[in-house]
């Protein structure tokens, strides 16, 4: 590579971010994973940020007449023609979730063993499709949720204690397809890619049981409503487990992936003759000391060519996280990444970086996230850039400085994206 | 690698382990950068936790008679012949320190041309040299020292007041020595291996003036003595600035650094058919958020072949930091991070790993640190591991487990060194 300037510095990284992205588009990864039409009748079923998405491309490449139902997110619709899409709330789940997956239930709960249905999956999904189980109610699971969120339990854990809370989850929805084909395209934003985890596996086998969700609530010392616990202990209708006959029809695909979009942007680097280093898809921690430890490998990379030499890009993914305490500004996890990443580069002079979310969204903001250039210490001075840090005002500081990455809601979501350049 | 076992995996970490301070120990690094003796007197000073250790290389390998002082932390003195140790307090300066510091200026100050001084520089040296500036008292600095702290300076802004309230940092040893020749030989325990930093520079040039420390302490809006103000105002005997006529007779050696204990442990590692991967040697954050990022590094080693492809090990440096809020338990950084580490990686099952303080000290504890292997969380369940991560008691832990790594006080310093395997 050429030596760089800021304005070449900031195009790449732009480019980087952008070809993640599009990696992670349906419109280009899908069609070539659409199963030939069956003999009978095809059902689309999906939830998520991208259904509405994947729906559309479906009627574009499916080849044959399609019909179903879809939910998304608030503001994630866009046109389709055959396939019927509703928006629900996210994270809280609604009425409007639970109607549109009762519904789904029904839809495919007919159909024969000639019939196909195709299920849409991405993140969000979860939120989206809450169906209670019998005798439960949402408010029931949402407090089951905060608790489970409050007393430390992992992600695994929790998603047991869902899967036997739901009507829908950990395969239930394959399940009530049977003998129906059922093909599952998803879209991954969890670590490891574990097609049971994204939106709680709705088509796939469960490995967990209701006594696994009891043993986890008496473990973590959770207090549940009485109708949890007797839901939990009747142990009726028990989800679908790896080898159930009701499954054997239920195959599935990654649509995209966070790491095939590292992937994507370390061929963009290679090709401008920079380096790059995949230090993980599914990095997560505090995203001010993520940016400490990140700002410490980039600037060993400058100092001592270690872990590799420049011109380099440390490419990363996965999900940070923002602990506010007292009254916080305007920013999303990606920007509050970066403020903490200038602040620890101190000025480094040859190292520029950027940060996104995928789905355009960095947090509430109306940014996918920012550019950190080797000035930004310097041209923040008048801002209080440690005060904002503290703060958790982020976005603001990026919005004054003209830094901020704008792109809309990208209809697709493999978590954050983060390039450092070392040039 | 032939497939690793517990037993294997336990002995190549403790020896890349062992190989980082073997590779910082003065004994081994120091004697080919002794100078030729000089046709007049050598005298030997010296400030750090190293300070005797590194006198006593002197006396045994200088080949010529010397005289001199050096002042070290209470228990770490070794025994010497010709050169007085002092033990003094550290991180907190006393007056024996003090005395000390006094006395190298007097030691010093009468030398002519054919004279040579060794400076012997070590981690702590700046605790140990606290001789405040005519009209000011130990506890003004402290006092200033306090409110820099809690101001959020940065290191550089605290080294340039800090210089600016001492009769000794920031040169001036180097410049009470002229005309004779003063041959620095350092130990870096810091960010950069910067000379002028390492124990607050004695005998380096400094490029921060009196005028510098005014708009610090005014910039942070830090509440200062009256003497201290009235010292910064009156601006009387400056730190030699580079090109100082008074420096041009010294010169300096980093002895051992962080980066070069990296490169030692990643070639007995290399040597074993493991990959290295040296992600840093100034890695700094929260010890438990270090700890996440690393697990993320790692699992993605494992899953994906990147960064780099198993069998690996990535290795890292530098000083990360614990944050106590409330009642806490017993433990130092590094057997923090490793609790954070064992947690966040759940039980993955091909990932060792070990950390340690080089100095053979993590915290205030009697070990330098802890072996996590894979079924570290599961063993630790009966205590209560995220239980024992909050209250900050991770010492208690791995004692309970039998996993510690005990080395006694090494007289060396390099920061932490960390290592995990990815089998």
């Amino acid at each position: 590579m050429a030596a760089i300037d800021d304005a070449a510095a900031r195009l790449m990284l732009r480019a980087l971010f952008d070809r993640a992205v599009e990696a992670a588009d349906p419109r280009r990864t899908m069609p070539p994973l659409l199963p030939p039409p069956p003999r009978g009748r095809t059902v689309v079923v999906g939830a998520g940020k991208s259904a509405a998405l994947m729906a559309q491309v479906v009627e574009r490449h499916f080849g044959a007449p399609v019909t179903g139902l879809v939910v998304t997110r608030y503001g994630h619709a866009v046109p389709t023609s055959s396939v019927e899409v509703v928006e629900a709330s996210h994270p809280v789940p609604d009425a409007a979730g639970e109607a549109a997956a009762r519904r789904m239930l029904e839809l495919v709960g007919g159909l024969g063993a000639d019939d196909l249905v195709l299920a849409l999956i991405s993140g969000g999904g979860s939120a989206l499709l809450a169906l209670p189980a019998a005798g439960l109610t949402l408010a029931d699971k949402q407090a089951v949720n905060r608790a489970l969120l409050a007393s430390g339990a992992t992600i695994g854990e929790m998603n047991a204690v869902r899967k036997h809370l739901s009507a829908i989850k950990g395969g239930r929805l394959a399940a009530a397809a049977f003998p129906a084909r059922v093909v599952t395209l998803a879209i991954s934003d969890v670590p490891g890619d574990s097609l049971s985890v994204i939106a709680s596996g709705p088509t796939v086998a469960d490995a967990t049981s209701f006594a696994d969700a009891q043993a986890i609530i008496r473990r973590r010392g959770i207090a549940v409503p009485a109708s949890v616990t007797r839901h939990l202990e009747r142990a009726e209708d028990e989800t679908p487990k790896p080898g159930d006959k009701r499954l054997a029809r239920a195959e599935a695909h990654i649509v995209a992936r966070p790491q095939a979009s590292l992937e994507a942007a370390a061929e963009v680097a290679r090709a401008a003759g920079i380096a790059p280093l995949l230090l993980g898809d599914a990095i997560e921690g505090e995203a001010r000391e993520v940016a400490t430890v990140m700002a410490g490998i980039a600037l060993s990379a400058a100092t001592h060519g270690h872990p590799l030499a420049a011109p380099a890009v440390l490419l990363s993914g996965g999900e940070t996280t923002v602990t506010v305490s007292g009254p916080a500004g305007r920013g999303g996890r990606n920007t509050e990444f970066l403020l903490g990443l200038a602040v620890a580069l101190q000025g480094a002079e040859t190292i520029w970086a950027i940060a996104g979310d995928t789905d355009g969204i960095d947090g509430t903001e109306d940014a996918a996230g920012a550019i950190v250039p080797p000035d930004t210490l310097a041209r923040a001075e008048a801002h209080d850039p440690r005060g904002r840090l503290a703060g958790h005002d982020s976005y603001s500081l990026f919005a004054a400085l003209g830094d901020l990455v704008v792109t809309g809601p990208t209809l697709t979501n493999v978590n954050d994206f983060r390039a450092i350049l070392v040039a």
